[in-house]
């Protein structure tokens, strides 16, 4: 795959087939997480790869209780908006994000292969989203949807103590990434242009040229 | 570009020639770096590309500053150990990376492009890394070096006045990326291999398969 196209076309994919993901795959989304950076080569940080039937049972329900947290506080005002002029193209962008998300959350025990993501120490992310996203471009190449989430940091308590993790050396957990075979087509997502949300040399001074449309189509 | 060429050959490049990113790379970078996902795809973030000598001459003393905390502080332990046993490869790599980052400092005014990411209210990194790292693929893909340093933070207050940001509005910095064409060559970075940091169905529970050498090689 010619690398622009991964990097365009990774986008959340919550629609998901239960066919499992095969180990092959497996190592090579391992294999890219751990290829990115992290601050002073430290590679201070781990990935638990989740399939068990008995530990996804357990994650959806909190799961979804996160995610009640999430949109009756962070998106509540979103939300409510959306309720208020469901014909806005802001509103329609919004619930088909919202119903993409309220599907993966339904069936979070269908999704084949969840990864999960800590780091030691780190507080700005800066030493393991880099890996994290290099595991969902790896999964593109692969034909593998992923989606970002940080919802289970709501109730990161229950959620570590599920997976085990120890409570002593500082590993703190960054995000849940979600894998599987996607039913719908990979394409780019919408977004703001850069000119307008990039500067030059200063806050809010222009930035010197546009991009209209994005850069990189499909051939 | 192969896609897993850029995601395996990217890594951090610190000695740079002078020329100047033309605009039409700098705009590649910045429309890939808007490609990437962010929570509920608000796209909270703001991307600063400075090349002005008079911004770069206020940076450059505040970077190194923020260096010398860096290195008397987190990488302490490391650079005694490295003083104390020369000869071991942990010393010898440390030291490559040390002897790079410095001359990255040292030549901070003659970086041809920074980068500066700030991320509204996000805390996780979630929202702004996978930005910043899509920016940094874009990049190797045209051929330009770059490297990911937090350092800044040791004097945000600083760095934010320089480049004008507003203290209303919850704009935090997230990084710095600088941008370069490299005078060395790219390859893989060595990583300790993915089955020694990652586990399966729970904590320190073995992965079931290992990965001994880097699945991509440059063919």
């Amino acid at each position: 795959m010619d690398a622009y196209e991964a990097l365009y076309t990774t986008r959340a994919m919550r629609r998901l087939k239960q066919d499992p993901i095969p180990t092959s795959v497996q190592k090579k989304i391992l294999d890219a997480a751990i290829r990115a950076p992290s601050g002073g080569n430290t590679q201070n940080w781990r990935f638990m790869l989740v399939d068990d039937p008995a530990v996804k049972a357990k994650l959806g329900p909190v799961y979804r209780g996160c995610m009640d947290v999430v949109w009756g506080t962070f998106y509540k005002a979103r939300r409510d908006a959306a309720d208020a002029a469901p014909k806005d193209p802001e509103s329609i962008e919004f619930m088909k994000m919202y119903r993409s998300a309220d599907h993966l959350a339904q069936h979070f025990e269908d999704v084949p292969l969840l990864l999960f993501a800590f780091c030691q120490f780190d507080t700005s992310g800066g030493s393991i989203f880099p890996a994290v996203w290099n595991a969902m471009l790896a999964a593109r190449i692969e034909g593998v949807g992923s989606s970002l989430t940080s919802a289970f940091f709501m109730k990161v308590d229950e959620v570590k103590k599920i997976l085990g993790v120890p409570e002593e050396g500082g590993w703190n957990f960054s995000c849940c990434v979600t894998f599987g075979y996607p039913t719908g087509k990979w394409g780019v997502a919408p977004r703001r242009p850069a000119h307008e949300v990039a500067f030059h040399n200063g806050w809010d001074k222009p930035l010197g040229f546009e991009i209209p449309a994005p850069l990189w189509k499909k051939g």
